[in-house]
Parts: C-alpha cells; structure tokens; sequence
C-alpha cells in the first residue's frame, strides 16, 4: 500500500460525524491513541470547538472541527475515515467530502467494506488529483482452505477474544504486547481488522475474506506474524461467539490461529450485542463467555481463557476498581483495564504458559 | 441466471476427470441423483466406458466418456463442472476443455470459487460463441449483517448439520423435504451451496460471501424460503464445527438460521477430515459432534439435534444396518440413511416439534 513519494506516516484528518463519542468511532479513537503525532484534526459538527482531551480523556490538544475546509487549515496529508458503520458501505454524504478532499490533494484512507475505488466519484477524483485510495479493508491477496499450519509455528499464540464487538480486544492487544516487550519479551499484535492494519502497518481484514477462507487468512497471518520475529503473537479478535452477525468470523479466528491461550475482553454494562436489530439479545455473563470459548477450541485444540481485560472507560475510578475485582471473583481468572491500570496482571499467565509449552 | 432463449432444463455434460468416484465428486453425484434425465453423460477418462449405474450403484445408463468430443455426440446442451476442488480455482488443463466446449455451443456451469467469467480465455470463448456463464458459487447479491430476523419467520427452521464436509447434509436436506411432503406438509430445501442451487434454481452459496455477512446471507435465504410457501424449511448446512478450515462457515450458518432443530449427517468410518493436511484432526465421535451443535445453538437460541442421517453408501446392506441400530444407541436418537432405507424415522421427531412450537 502506498507509494514511496508520499509520506510514511501521514498526517490524517479523521472523518467522525456525528459519531466521534460513539462506540461506532473505535477507528479514530484507536488511532487517536496508537498514532500520536498523525492526527491533524477530527472532523464531528456535533463536537467542534472542543478538543479531543476533552472529549476522550485523551489525545491532548487535537482539535475537532465542524467540517472539511476548518480540517484542511490543519495541514493534513490524509483523510482517515474513522467510522465502521455495520454494513460498511460509503454514505453518500461523505462521497462528496472525499471528493473534496481528494481534490485538496489528500490521500483516502478507509476500512468500510465497500471499497473507495468502487466508488465513481471517489475514483474518478482521486484519478484527477493523483492522489492515493487506501482500502484497509480490501485482502491483498487470496488465502487457501486452513489446514492448522499454526499449529507448527515456534511462537506462542494468544488471541484476543470478546463478549462482544468494540469491547477493547485491539487495543487489549496491543497493550499486552507492549507490556510484553517491557519485560524483554518480542511480541507482536498480529492484525485481523482495518484500525490493527492502519496502526501496525499490515495484516488482513479476515471479515471481508470470503467466509471458507477466514481460517484460512487467519492461519497465514499466524505464519507471517512468527517470519516477522515475534516469539509472542497477540492475534487481534474479532466480533463475539454469541453475537449473531458475526460469530462466524469469531469461530473462524480461533480454528484459524489454533491459540495456546486467549485473553477474553469485556465491557462491563453492556446489555445487548452492538448493531442495530439487536435488543432481543444479551451479553452473556462472563463465566458463561469463558465456557463458551472454551469449549469452542476444545473441539480442535484445547485452549484456556487466562485472563479478563475489562474496558472501564466509561465509568469513574473507584468503580473500575470494583469492576476489575467482580471479574476476577466470578471467574477465578486474573483481571484488568490495561489502558487503566497497566496489562502486567495479564502478561503474568501468559508469561507463565510460555515457560510451560 | 440464465436467458429465456435458453433450455430451462438443460441436458448436462459433466465433468469428473479422474474424480468421479471420489468424495470430490459430489456435485456430479449429486446432479446425477436429483436431476434425472438432465445428464446426458459424464467424462472421467478412468471410468470411460462404463455405465454410472455400474460406478455409483444409480443412475441408470448414463455413459461415462473419457473426452468432450465423446461428450459432444451424446448431445448435451451445457458443460457443468462436477467436481468442487478445494481452493476452487480452474486448473489450466480444464479452461482448454471449457473453451472446446464453449466453441461447441455449450453454456458452462461451475460451482467454483474462482468464476468462470474471471478466466480471460473462458470469457473470450463465452463472448464469441454467445454462450451462457452460470457461476454458481458467485453471489448474485449482498448481505446485511444478521439480526436474528430467522426468528420471525411462521416456518419451522431445520438445519442439516455434520461430523465433516460431504457427509450428505444436501441430500439429507433433500430426502427429509420429499418425505416431509410426502405427508402433506410444504416442506422445501433451502440451498446454501453450489450443488443446491444447481438441484432447486435458486439460493446462495454462503461459503463464498465475506465471512462479516455469512449469517446476514442465511438470514436472508431463512425468509426467501418462508416468502416461497416453505413451512418447514430444510437449510442445507456447510462444513462442520470441528474442521479447521470451515467451522466458520458453519457456525455462521447455525446463528443466521437459528434453527428449531437439527438433524446430524454422518459418515461412519470418516477417520479425518476432509482436506489436504487434515490428516492430524480426527472426525469425533458422534455424542460429542451432538454436544458440540447444542452447546453452539445454545450460545443464542437452543436447539436439539433431532436425529441422525447416515450415509452408508460405502459399506453392505448388513453392516449398513448395524451401523444405524450403533447410532442410534450411542446418541438415544432416532437414526437411518435416508437414501437407503428412508426418511421417515427423522421426519417424524420433526413433526412433532412442529406441533410442538
């Protein structure tokens, strides 16, 4: 992706109308958190004025703007759209604001499933201006049928697993992964989504492969997050086994990456499965997730949940405390906020089980 | 599909080379078995000469060819690609066969990943002799995300599940809906797979859809066959919970049909599963295969397995026996080959739930 006469790490404007302090922005904020230095400016008419400290917690003096032309005052050299919404396809309001962007000679970076380029209007701006599409989303390249190849790999495998979608399992990743090389460690967050690709620079969208070869995309992401040197691989979860939209991409992940052990995250609080439609459902409760995972990779290689990472974003501290305690009560398994109150409860089991494979 | 100007009913040509006795055959066997008298003849260059009934056991005296030009004087109106490669892409030494047969005035059917339309020498042909590509693994539109809208539908949902891939969920699927209505009831296959739109002339093949809308695809095949007048709804299941390449697929496939029930399909003496590099996984053992699609159904919706199909066609009439008396005494389910002896000892517990809900 990308050419070499454009900048490495663009400075991005990042498109999240009306949905930057939703759960629907998990691109931007991600971004926000993982690419500090690259991000020129947040377009959300609802916010402008504010900053994004002020808005997330985080992410310093980042201003939100109400439009394209306030955003281009920022010196941008990309437009990042930072929202996934279910379905993934383009809305017609926001072809004309990449058509202007793109005219303003910023380069489009997207991880809907509906590509950029199939877009005419987007294409053919882009075209005029010479500027550059990034489809994160889109695969590279084709994937053959899993086999278990990661199985054969030297590198302990764990994935990131979820009670839901959008409860925190990237940056679970990511941040273990982090703490792991603090102890000396070289781990590696294996990317599966659109934001882990945008952050780390590769992996694959394993939802937008067709559906008989996500296990496969997964197995040879196993493979090629082991070539790149990583001795931990922190594989990036998707979606949640009991969310009806997406288990499938789920089950496909865990069968593909054949895990030594999972990290399960969780949103305390979460009623209902995100997505519209979804009200009739309910999160499980967490022993009843761990059970689930459990049991899904028993039917092929056995593998236990090791620890808890909760996200508590969205309450105060004296109560993420009591969170992260219920947690590890009603599941006997270590338990924490890793953006809040550092991942080591976590790296410890794993560290425990690489000692013992 | 297709053009007015064209056989509805087309009169097939099939090709099996050197794979029509193989599990890799069964959308041949299939056609063989569902469409009588649309199979003009079968070309595997192994088998030339002898009759399908003397290969399959059925069939009657549809010749087997060792060449399209053999094939071409038995008058057949298309080509159909019998066999499902896994990876399903066109082997180079069978686009030279397509194009013969496209210059011969052939249309071209395959069920492969990889269309038809996409291979430049088979398009090229296809134009210039104004024949028809019938990509069937090609879906013909796309999917929202799934929300549980199976639930809604009037019809009693039945899904065929498995202990592998090509253990006979279609035909299972097929022989349950004839028998269904056989006593009265309007009962109808709902195909997910190549080989099932090819029987019914309509319906999608999930495994091909991006793995994010897999559920959403089923969803939307559950209501199609309720809006058709189905009032128990046989949908063709895919894969098996516990194959490292496909248990994606076909979780997705449980969690977008949601299913009232389930009926088991089953190979005995299936050592591994199917596939190159499978030879490390082993095939459960039926109670466990039952544990396994309870326990995910549950995951959001409860369903039984209701029974279990057999495909005995490998072995005795004998031992045939004996094998269904053993799986129905290790599951405490009803049992039979649905093919060889009927299907009215696993229509009748799907009856009574039919009273029942």
């Amino acid at each position: 992706m990308g050419s070499t006469d454009r900048p490495v790490s663009p400075r991005f404007l990042v498109l999240a109308e009306q949905r930057f302090d939703t759960l629907y922005a998990k691109t931007a904020i991600c971004a926000i958190r993982y690419l500090p230095g690259q991000i020129a400016a947040v377009i959300d008419s609802n916010l402008s004025g504010r900053s994004v400290e002020d808005v997330l917690g985080f992410g310093g003096d980042i201003p939100i703007v109400s439009n394209l032309e306030e955003g281009l005052a920022r010196d941008p050299d990309a437009l990042l759209i930072g929202i996934a919404p279910a379905g993934g396809r383009l809305p017609a309001k926001w072809v004309e604001l990449c058509v202007g962007a793109a005219e303003a000679g910023l380069d489009l970076w997207s991880g809907m499933h509906g590509p950029l380029a199939a877009d005419p209007a987007v294409a053919a701006a882009a075209r005029a201006a010479g500027i550059q599409l990034h489809d994160l989303r889109v695969p590279s390249r084709s994937f053959p049928v899993a086999t278990g190849a990661a199985l054969d790999v030297d590198a302990l495998v764990i994935l990131t697993v979820g009670s839901d979608c959008a409860v925190g399992k990237l940056t679970a990743s990511l941040e273990l992964a982090e703490e792991l090389k603090r102890s000396g460690v070289a781990a590696l967050m294996v990317p599966t989504g659109q934001t882990g690709i945008l952050i780390a620079g590769w992996g694959v969208a394993v939802d937008a492969v067709p559906s008989d070869f996500v296990s496969g995309a997964t197995e040879w992401l196993v493979l090629e997050g082991a070539s790149r040197g990583g001795e931990v691989l922190l594989v990036e979860g998707q979606g949640a086994l009991s969310h009806p939209g997406y288990s499938g991409v789920t089950l496909g992940l865990l069968h593909g990456s054949l895990p030594h052990g999972m990290i399960l995250c969780h949103e305390p609080g979460r009623e209902h499965h995100i997505g519209g439609g979804l009200e009739w459902t309910a999160v499980p409760e967490l022993p009843a997730v761990v059970e689930m995972y459990e049991a899904a990779a028993s039917w092929i290689r056995p593998a236990k949940v090791l620890g808890i990472a909760l996200n508590t974003s969205e309450v105060s501290e004296r109560e993420a405390h009591r969170l992260v305690d219920e947690a590890r009560d009603v599941t006997g398994l270590p338990a924490a906020d890793p953006v809040r109150f550092g991942a080591g409860s976590l790296t410890e089991p794993i560290l425990e089980l690489r000692s013992a494979v």
